[in-house]
């Protein structure tokens, strides 16, 4: 891959995704079925019972890929009509990988108001919402509000597909360090969308000993600069109430989990930790330390965001099984789902690739997407 | 057709659109292009110059046709899930006519000026938006606020879509009975969203005594229950001052045009215009009056909106090619685009069809589509 190709195919696609009639309007008996006076009945019929709207239409088996372009991939607020060809990516590896419609919608606003406003709005069209490339704080403040007042299943999936991923890697991971979820220090690098929600899931999942680090060091209760999201992360992580740099967090850890920035981490600070470590270090494209580096340094289980490295800890394998439980089974993404979804991608790597040191599934492998549906419907 | 057969076929399919991938995600560097990293590149150069997303998305091939459900063909105001079924055929017929990806958005809305931020909203992600079955006067507000901030083309096809159409058979109907626009004498019954676009696009044309009418009859300045927008209709028809009701309104008459309600016009009031007379009756399923009662009184041209009969005036002719054609050249619809497109599509009808009385092509004749894209590009 090389920038040059990338720019030339989707110049010459203009558009990576078609809408495709399912059916020949050849003549005038099939116009009257599908379009007037026709489609008056169906009309009818949802009109009389709204729910039926899941019988008579796309709605069961399409989503909307929605975006505000404020944080696109880690190139920042770019905006929709830059957000746009990522949206498109984003829908043709629904369809390919879940057989799922997706539609991308990149939108202007102007506050998250009405970022939720238009979500809300559009939802009669759609079974699910994936929200993308929303910056934090603002993605919080939007599922917050969705969760009130949606009646369709939706998540961001930079948060929940992120989490899902790493809990996933890190029960494998777990198993080869031979250690438990309970006692372990972990230390967690970014207090973004995907950072807080790693957290949370990790929570949730048993972990007991999290320190989450922005980029001013150690998130505890004592520190005067946070906004309500990450000061709620504070009282809920940290229970030793460390405070300091980065470096001073990841003395002893036993797992380190980079969604930050590019080589913050040292070799010193990787020696530091406990032995037997696990570094997952999924700064895109590049990681906050290099994976040949952290392997190099004895470190027992390393995983990166990227493709061209062993265990590449990804959303792909997540979003795709997800969207198409929570769509089959309408129900609304909780914890206990995700659990289940990174328990389900973690049950597929063998014992044999364990023993080499592979914790994650390839995302083209077929079970990833059919058992992470079986795990939620 | 019948109503069993609709509703059979749409439980079948589950939605008349599939979302389909122009290129397979086979391995990691298939995804390396169509998604990350390299779709990050294709971002960078849609930030650095926005228009670019032209090039490189779905947008220049892409419109979405958006309803708030408000009024929905003639079943009123039955909810955006209502709305879904004839919106997804809409988009069908787009596909299939013109070759345009077609994407139905349904909206739950409290006020026109909520729709009027929504479709401002979603369209960096569209190259134009169709507006559809959107109630008046609420259509005219919609469509005037939306001149003023949207960058890219829209129309609303319930008025200018059967604008154009209805122009499109009169210019033809006026050859059969050999009569002068200027002159003669033209009764339009219906002061919604399409008898309002019907008279005014008559008017730019060249009609210069034209009688609107709406529930409560003929259309004067003197009437004290006029909405603002009927009261500039009011101002810029009726030359005459009439006053009265449909029935006084007709006497003396070239011209017929219905797009109101069924049966509310007698033989008494056919026979009451002039001589070589020219009835559209297109209320729908039902029209004014039968076609084969107009014909059976001696009435030179009938047309109506039905497909079972002679001369169905339709935007099916009108929609695909307008949209095509706008899309194309990225200009805004105005007088000048829609009377291209009707001289375009009443050019199609041959001199022998004519001698017939045939004034407009079938929609199924694949002139219609390209003669209009070429009278606006």
């Amino acid at each position: 891959m090389n920038r040059e190709s990338a720019i030339e195919l989707h110049r010459y696609l203009k558009g990576k995704l078609s809408i495709e009639p399912k059916v020949d309007v050849l003549d005038k008996k099939d116009l009257s079925l599908v379009y007037t006076p026709g489609v008056g009945f169906v009309s009818q019929e949802i009109a009389k019972d709204k729910d039926s709207v899941y019988d008579y239409t796309w709605k069961s088996n399409t989503v909307a890929v929605v975006s505000d372009g404020s944080a696109v991939l880690g190139l920042g607020n770019i905006g929709p009509e830059s957000a746009l060809p990522v949206m498109e990516g984003k829908a043709l590896l629904i369809k390919q990988f879940a057989g799922i419609n997706a539609i991308p919608i990149c939108i202007r606003t102007k506050s998250w108001e009405e970022l939720v406003e238009i979500v809300y709005s559009i939802s009669p069209t759609f079974g699910l919402i994936l929200l993308e490339d929303i910056k934090a704080p603002e993605c919080f403040r939007v599922e917050e509000a969705l969760e009130k007042i949606l009646d369709i299943p939706f998540f961001h999936d930079d948060q929940h597909g992120t989490a899902v991923a790493v809990l996933a890697g890190l029960i494998n991971a777990l198993k080869i360090v031979g250690k438990d979820k309970g006692s372990c220090k972990v230390v967690i690098s970014g207090a973004g969308a995907a950072g807080t929600a790693v957290t949370y899931l990790l929570l949730d999942y048993g972990f007991r000993n999290i320190i989450v680090c922005d980029s001013k060091g150690i998130i505890s209760v004592d520190r005067n600069d946070l906004n309500e999201y990450k000061f709620k992360l504070a009282q809920a992580t940290n229970p030793e109430k460390l405070s300091g740099r980065l470096e001073d967090a990841v003395k002893g850890a036993d797992i380190f989990i980079g969604l930050s920035a590019p080589n913050i981490v040292s070799k010193e600070m990787i020696l530091s930790m406990a032995t037997d470590r696990v570094v997952f270090a999924m700064a895109n494209p590049i990681p906050e330390i290099s994976y040949d580096e952290a392997v190099s340094l004895g470190t027992k289980v390393v995983a990166t965001g990227r493709s061209d490295y062993p265990n590449q800890i990804n959303n792909l394998l997540v979003f795709p099984g997800l969207i198409k439980g929570l769509l089959r089974s309408r129900k609304k993404l909780d914890s206990k789902i995700k659990i289940r979804a990174s328990e389900a991608i973690a049950d597929i790597v063998t014992e044999e690739e364990l023993e080499k040191g592979i914790i994650v599934p390839s995302p083209f492998n077929q079970l990833v997407v059919e058992r992470v549906v079986e795990a939620i419907v």
